[in-house]
C-alpha cells in the first residue's frame, strides 16, 4: 500500500476508536505562521504533499485544500494516496467550513478533531459557525499527530540575536512605548502578541526557528508596566553566547523572560487576579488551544479580539529600514548579475548545469555578502515546463538540465541583517518560441504598469491589481496568484496587512510599505514567465485633487530585452524599461567585476 | 429669517413637544427609490437643498449628508439655512449612524424620530446598531412632515401601460414561473417585492409615478398560487383607458389587484393564517413602517431577508431587450447628432442660446422619436464652470449663455418603449485652454481603456474601475463619482446590482448587463469634462485561461476630435477612437438629414 494511504488509514483507525467524525489538519505551527518548522509539517507527513494546504479526513473521504499556486504540484504528489484535491481561489470554490457543513448536514452532532496547537482559533470558529454551534463538538487534541508520528521533530531551538536602533530605526523601548500608548488609547490593560514576526519586530530580536523566517517561537504579553516574553530557549545551550547576550540586553530593557509553555497559566492567573481586565488579542494568529484557555479563564468582555496594531506599524517602514532595504537590494543585485553572467557563460561554454546547480551558485554569490543570513524562501530555479509551476520546488537530485534555448525562471531572495529581498527574473537561454516571447513581453507590460502607477492616498492594493493584469487580459491571458505581497525588514518575506491582489482587502497602501510586483503567465507542460521587483510606496505630492502616492522599484537587476516583442510595447513602456536598466547599470557597475560590468553594459543598452 | 432656517426651527419645536432627541429625514419614498415623487422631497422642503441626501436635526445641530457629486450644490443651497454639510464618499467620512452614536454617547436613551414610510428598514437598523439596541427608541411617525408641510403633494397617480413579450423577451407568466421556481428551490412560501423597478419588471408594467423612472407605486406579493399587486390606482380616473386595459390584461394573467394601503393588513393576516410560513423580503427597499408590521405579526424565522433575486435577473438583459436597447441608441444617436449640429450652427450664426435652450432643443429632437416617453433623468446642460458640478441642475430662468469658446457638457437620456439611454458628451464650442484640452483627452483615454477592457468571467466592476482612472491618475487628476452604473430596460437609469466604481461590490459583471462608462474631471470655477457611453457586457470566448468577457458600446454619437492632445494618446487609443467614430457615421448617416450627415462625415474623419 502507498505509504501515505496507510497513514490516512491509521488516522481513520484513531478516529473510529475515539469517536471522531472528522479530523482537520493544517501545516500551521502554534502561531499560524505561513511557514512552519518541520514539527508542524503535518499535512506533508500524512499525505506526501509538501506545499501549503489543509487536510480533512472523514470516514470515506480525504481531501486536501490548496490554491491555484499548488494545483499541479498537489495533483502530482497526491497520486496513489487516495487524497483528493479541493481547489481554492477559483470560481465556485467550496472552502472547508462550507464543505463540512454539507457533508454532515444530516448529523445531530459532528465531532471535529483538531490539534489545537496547530490550528488557528479563527479557522476553528469558522468551522463551528458553518456546521452550527449546537451541532459541533470540537475535540481539541494538542499534538494529535504525535500519536502516530513516531520520529516527529521536536520544537526548534536556535540562537537569538538583537538588532539596534541604528539598523531598525526604532529601539525596543520606543516600540514598547508606542504599544503602551495604543493600549492606553484603546482602554486595554494588555495585549498578547502571538504572530512570530510581530514579536520579532517589537523586541528587535531575530532567530532561525522557522526556515527562511528569522523569527523566535514565542509569545509576548505587554501591559502598562510589564513586558513578558514566553520563549522556548531555556536552558540556553552551552556556547550560544548570542542568545545569552541577547537575553541580557532584553532584561536591561525590562523584558521579563519566561518559559514558552507557561503562557497559558500566566494569562489565566493574571486575568483571575484582575490584573488584566481587558486583554487584546488578534485571533488570526492565536491557536485554538490558547484561545480555549482564554475563554475558560476569562469573564465575558475580558478579551477583545481584532487586528493587531503591530502588523500595520511594522509594514510601514521607517527611513532607517528603507535605507537598509536599499542596501540589501544593491548587494542582492550584484549577486544576481554575477549569477546571470555565470549562467550565460556556462551555457556558452557548453557546460552541463541543472536547475539545482543554479540555485547553489546563486546561494554562493549571496553568501559573499556581509550580513547575509540565508535565503528568504526556498529558491525556485525552474527551466522550461517546470517554470509553469509558480511554486516549483527544485529537487536536489534529478533536477532538469539547462539548454541554450527557451526560458529559465529564478525566484529567490535573501535575508540580510539590514533587509530582505525577493526577486524573480525570467531568462531567455537562447532561441525562444513566438509564444514564449509574447508571454515574456506581456508579463513585463503588466509589471511596468503597476510599477509606474500613480494613485490617490487611500487606494488599496486590490484597486490597483488590475493594472498588472490588463495587458495580459487584453490577450486573454491571466495568472492565478496575487500580484504583490508585503515584505518584512529582515523578517518574513510575506507579510500583511497590505497586498496587491484581486481579493478585496481594504488596507490602503501607505508610504513606506514595501510590496512585490510579480505578474506571470503559466502554461502547463510548456513554460512559465514571472517578472518580480519589490516596490516601495512613496509620497508623490499633493494638488487640487488630493494627495498622491507612487512606487519606487527597490530591486536592482536588469530585465533581458533580447526576446521582447517590440511592437507589443508602448513608447512609455520602452522609456520605463530603458530608464530602469540604465539605473541598474549605473548603480551596480561600480560593485561588479569588470567582465560582469562590461557584459551588463551590453545587456542594458536602450532598445 | 431664512425660510428654511424657520422650517428647521419648526421641526425642533415639534421635537421638543414630543420628546424626540433627533429627527432623521431622507428623500426616500416608501420604496427607497433613488428618485421619488414630489411628496417625498422632504429634505428639499426643509432645507432648500434639492440634490440627493439625508437630513439629521438635533436640538443644536442640523446636518445634511451627501456625496462628492453634490458638494458644490449643497454648499450653495444650504447658505443661510444653518444646515451643515457632512461629506460622504470621502476619506474619513462619518456616516449618520456613527455620527449619532458619537453625539449621544452619554445618553441613557436616545429617541430617534423617523417617518417610517420615508426611510428604509436597513437605514433604521444601522442607526439602532450604531447607538445600541438597548439605548435606542425609534419614534415611527408615518408622514411625519405632513404635520408641518401644509401643501404637501399627494401620492402620484399616473396611467399604467403594459409591455408585451415581443418587447421585453419574457412574458409576465414566464417571469412569475421563474420566480415561483426560485421560491420553491429556496423553500419560501412567498416573496414580497417592494422595489418599484423590480415590480415593473416582474409584471411588464410601466407608469410615470416617479419623474424619469417609469414605475408604478405598488407592492407585489407572489406565492406558489397567488399574485397580489397592491397598487394606488383605484378608482381609475375616467378616460384613463390605458390603465383599465392594463388591469384587464393583468387580471387575465391572474394578477389579483388590491389597494396599495392594504399591504400591511394583507401580509399580517396571511402570516397569521399560516398561509405564509416563510416570507422572503429584501430589506434595502423595505420601508421601516412595513418592516415593523412584519416584525409585529410574524413569529421568529417567518421572515427571511436577503438580496432580491429579481435585481440580478433584471440586470441581465435578454436578446430581445438588447435588440431594443440598440434600437433606442440608434434613434437617440440621431437626436444627439442633430442637436450637436444645431448647436454648432447656432453658435456659428452668432445666435444667442443658453444652457436651458439647449436642453429644450435636445428634448425636441428626442420627442420626434416614436416611442419616446420622456427623459430618463433631468438633462444636465452645463457650460464652462457650471460643468464642474457633476450633477448640475440647469435652471429654467437665468441659465448661462453659451459662447464660441471653451467646453459645454450635456448629460441626458431618454426613456423609450423599447429601451433607455444615458449619454454624456463634452463639446468644444471654440478655442479651448491647454488645460481644457488635456482634461478632455485624459478623460477620453480613461473612457476608452474601460470600453476596450477584456476580463475573465467572475470579474466585478470594482476590479475594473481603475482602468478608467489610471490615465487620469498618472497626471494626478481624478473624479469623485463612480465610473459606471447599471441601466434598466425602459426602466430606471440607475439600477444594480452591478456597478463599476471603487467601492467593493462583489457582483460579477455578466454577459447581458448594461453599464455606463463615464469618467470625468471637474475643476471648480473653471470647467468640467465627462465622456459617457453605455456599454454592454458580452461573451468573448474561452481558452486555456478560462472564459472571457468584454464590452460593446451601445451609445452612438461621435466624440469630437478637434481638441484632443494628440501626443497624449497611444496608437491603440487612436485606433479605437477612429473605429468608433466611423461606426457612428456608418450607422447613423442613413437616418440623418443630408446636411447633418455631411457635417458628421467631417466630424468623424480619422485622426
Amino acid at each position: 500500500m502507498n505509504k501515505f494511504k496507510g497513514r490516512v488509514e491509521s488516522l481513520r483507525e484513531m478516529m473510529r476508536s475515539r469517536g471522531w467524525d472528522v479530523v482537520v489538519l493544517t501545516g500551521n505551527d502554534p502561531h499560524a505562521s505561513e511557514y512552519s518548522a518541520p514539527r508542524w509539517h503535518q499535512v506533508a507527513w500524512v499525505t506526501g504533499y509538501t506545499g501549503e494546504g489543509d487536510l480533512v479526513v472523514t470516514e470515506d473521504h480525504a481531501g486536501l485544500w490548496t490554491d491555484t499556486r499548488y494545483f499541479i504540484q498537489a495533483e502530482k504528489q497526491l497520486q496513489g494516496t487516495g487524497v483528493s484535491l479541493h481547489k481554492t481561489r477559483v470560481q465556485d470554490q467550496v472552502l472547508i467550513p462550507e464543505w463540512l457543513s454539507g457533508q454532515f448536514a444530516d448529523y445531530d452532532e459532528v465531532v471535529v478533531a483538531v490539534d489545537g496547537l496547530g490550528i488557528s482559533a479563527t479557522t476553528v470558529i469558522e468551522i463551528i459557525n458553518a456546521i452550527g454551534k449546537d451541532r459541533t463538538a470540537i475535540a481539541n487534541v494538542p499534538d494529535l499527530l504525535s500519536l502516530l508520528w513516531a520520529d516527529r521533530p521536536s520544537y526548534p531551538q536556535t540562537p537569538v540575536i538583537t538588532l539596534g536602533a541604528e539598523t531598525v530605526g526604532w529601539s525596543r523601548r520606543q516600540k514598547i512605548d508606542w504599544l503602551r500608548k495604543w493600549l492606553d488609547e484603546k482602554g486595554f490593560d494588555a495585549i498578547l502578541l502571538t504572530a512570530l514576526d510581530e514579536i520579532a519586530w517589537m523586541l528587535n530580536v531575530r532567530g532561525q526557528d522557522v526556515d527562511y523566517n528569522p523569527v523566535v517561537m514565542s509569545y509576548l504579553l505587554v501591559t502598562a508596566d510589564t513586558i513578558q516574553w514566553f520563549v522556548r530557549k531555556g536552558p540556553i545551550p552551552e556556547g550560544d553566547n548570542e542568545t545569552e547576550d541577547s537575553f541580557l540586553e532584553l532584561l536591561a530593557d525590562r523584558v521579563n523572560i519566561q518559559d514558552y509553555s507557561d503562557i497559558g497559566m500566566a494569562l489565566a492567573s493574571m486575568v483571575d487576579d484582575d490584573y488584566i481586565r481587558k486583554l487584546f488579542v488578534d485571533p488570526s494568529s492565536l491557536n485554538y488551544d490558547l484561545y480555549g484557555i482564554l475563554k475558560e479563564n476569562t469573564k465575558q468582555d475580558n478579551v477583545v479580539t481584532g487586528k493587531s496594531p503591530v502588523a500595520l506599524r511594522k509594514a510601514v517602514k521607517n527611513e532607517v529600514e528603507i535605507t537598509g532595504m536599499k542596501e540589501a537590494h544593491l548587494h542582492d543585485g550584484v549577486a544576481m548579475e554575477r549569477f546571470l553572467y555565470w549562467l550565460e557563460t556556462m551555457l556558452e561554454a557548453g557546460e552541463s548545469i541543472n536547475e539545482y546547480d543554479c540555485s547553489l551558485k546563486l546561494h554562493d554569490f549571496r553568501s559573499e555578502i556581509e550580513g547575509f543570513r540565508g535565503e528568504s524562501f526556498e529558491t525556485i530555479s525552474a527551466y522550461g515546463p517546470n517554470a509553469a509551476l509558480p511554486h516549483y520546488a527544485t529537487p536536489e537530485y534529478g533536477s532538469a538540465e539547462l539548454y541554450p534555448r527557451g526560458l529559465y525562471l529564478v525566484d529567490s531572495g535573501g535575508q540580510f541583517l539590514f533587509g530582505t529581498t525577493d526577486i524573480t527574473r525570467t531568462i531567455p537561454l537562447g532561441p525562444c518560441t513566438p509564444l514564449e516571447k509574447e508571454d515574456y513581453t506581456l508579463v513585463l507590460k503588466g509589471h511596468i504598469a503597476l510599477s509606474k502607477a500613480v494613485f490617490p492616498k487611500g487606494t488599496a492594493g486590490c484597486q490597483l491589481d488590475v493594472l498588472a493584469r490588463e495587458p495580459l487580459w487584453r490577450s486573454k491571458r491571466n495568472f492565478g496568484h496575487g500580484t504583490g505581497h508585503g515584505v518584512g525588514f529582515y523578517l518574513n518575506v510575506h507579510e500583511g496587512p497590505q497586498d496587491i491582489r484581486q481579493n478585496f482587502n481594504s488596507q490602503a497602501l501607505l508610504p513606506g510599505m514595501i510590496t512585490s510586483d510579480e505578474p506571470g503567465i503559466y502554461r502547463e507542460g510548456r513554460h512559465g514567465v514571472r517578472h518580480e521587483n519589490l516596490i516601495l510606496c512613496k509620497d508623490a505630492g499633493e494638488n487640487d485633487f488630493g494627495r498622491w502616492l507612487c512606487f519606487e522599484p527597490l530591486t536592482l537587476c536588469h530585465f533581458d530585452t533580447s526576446v521582447l516583442v517590440r511592437n507589443l510595447l508602448e513608447e512609455s513602456e520602452i522609456r520605463w524599461l530603458n530608464e530602469y536598466n540604465e539605473r541598474v547599470y549605473d548603480t551596480l557597475s561600480p560593485y561588479l567585476p569588470s567582465d560582469v560590468a562590461t557584459w551588463l553594459r551590453q545587456k542594458t543598452l536602450p532598445i
